[in-house]
């Protein structure tokens, strides 16, 4: 089992997500919230408080890997540097307790979930609650974003068949994780 | 006497500088280095080393604040994501720290530093060698701006005359140390 901490960064708002996801790909929800700050308060309080946030989510809910939304400068010029800011603080809490993080854009976090990469927000909220066979959808309704990053890196990634073309050497620690498992498991299918 | 450690943010190079500016104005060069990171890491070690060196010359030198350039969407649009992500995780070392991080745009570097926002490195360059009375430019070279970053902090904000118009409510804490600095000052000038 691979178990997936999604970020969706923002300054204001950062999405969190996590996820276990089987080697049958069946997934479930393990956690989802939202990292607040006050936007009254000063840039590097901001900062702090997001980073802060995340690192406790990290410890409490130690993932395998970390899948962080891929920040462009086109986006939205007014809040990118913000975004970009809370993305540097997530990346610093993850590679400082050892973990990788994959960077996954919008358009590929839409196409692994829905199935194409122009979906828009219900589409994609509604198949993260029917993949993590939830009775509605998550709440906060912005942190569906982070599930759906974590859901897309699980399968895009982590969950590639261990027959995929690539060498060992181009796998990231998850991936590798993630190939073991699906190798032990078809071992233990074989033994049966 | 304040002591601004100023960063010129960046992913590869970051460039950090310290300098001691005391109340007449009179700037001393304490420290400046480039902390650097190697473009083949995971952009997520990179972060990290970033946030270490920051945070080990932040415990080192003990500044009273920090000065750290404004970073725009509109700069370079290569590097500009990396340059946002390093400036988080140094707005963070420093809010960690209960340091306060002023945010001063390029041209106000210029114009604090040679009086012109339009200025050229060399004149920068030149200028920050000047003010700082060294016998040559400071290495490395791009390290130059960072110190500029700094001498404009400590003259803009930290360094305005005790008699601005401004009441004490939107002066930064460097800038009340600065005033009170100052104040105590001429009160042992009137006491001769």
């Amino acid at each position: 089992m691979l178990r997936v901490l999604g970020v969706d960064p923002g300054l204001t708002r950062c999405g969190v997500g996590v996820v276990d996801v089987e080697p049958a790909r069946r997934a479930t929800l393990v956690h989802v919230s939202v990292v607040r700050t006050d936007p009254e308060l000063a840039l590097e309080r901001r900062v702090l408080a997001i980073a802060e946030g995340v690192a406790a989510l990290l410890d409490e809910h130690r993932p395998d890997v970390v899948a962080l939304e891929r920040v462009f400068a086109q986006h939205n010029v007014r809040t990118v540097m913000g975004t970009a800011q809370a993305s540097g603080v997530v990346l610093q809490a993850a590679a400082a307790r050892g973990l990788t993080v994959a960077l996954h854009t919008p358009s590929e976090v839409k196409a692994a979930v829905t199935g194409h990469g122009g979906a828009d927000k219900a589409q994609v909220t509604a198949m993260v609650q029917r993949i993590l066979r939830l009775d509605a959808p998550p709440r906060p309704a912005d942190a569906a974003d982070a599930l759906a990053l974590a859901l897309c890196h699980a399968w895009r990634g982590g969950a590639a068949p261990a027959t995929a073309v690539e060498g060992p050497g181009s796998l990231t620690p998850a991936q590798r994780a993630w190939r073991d498992a699906e190798k032990s498991a078809a071992a233990r299918r074989l033994e049966r």
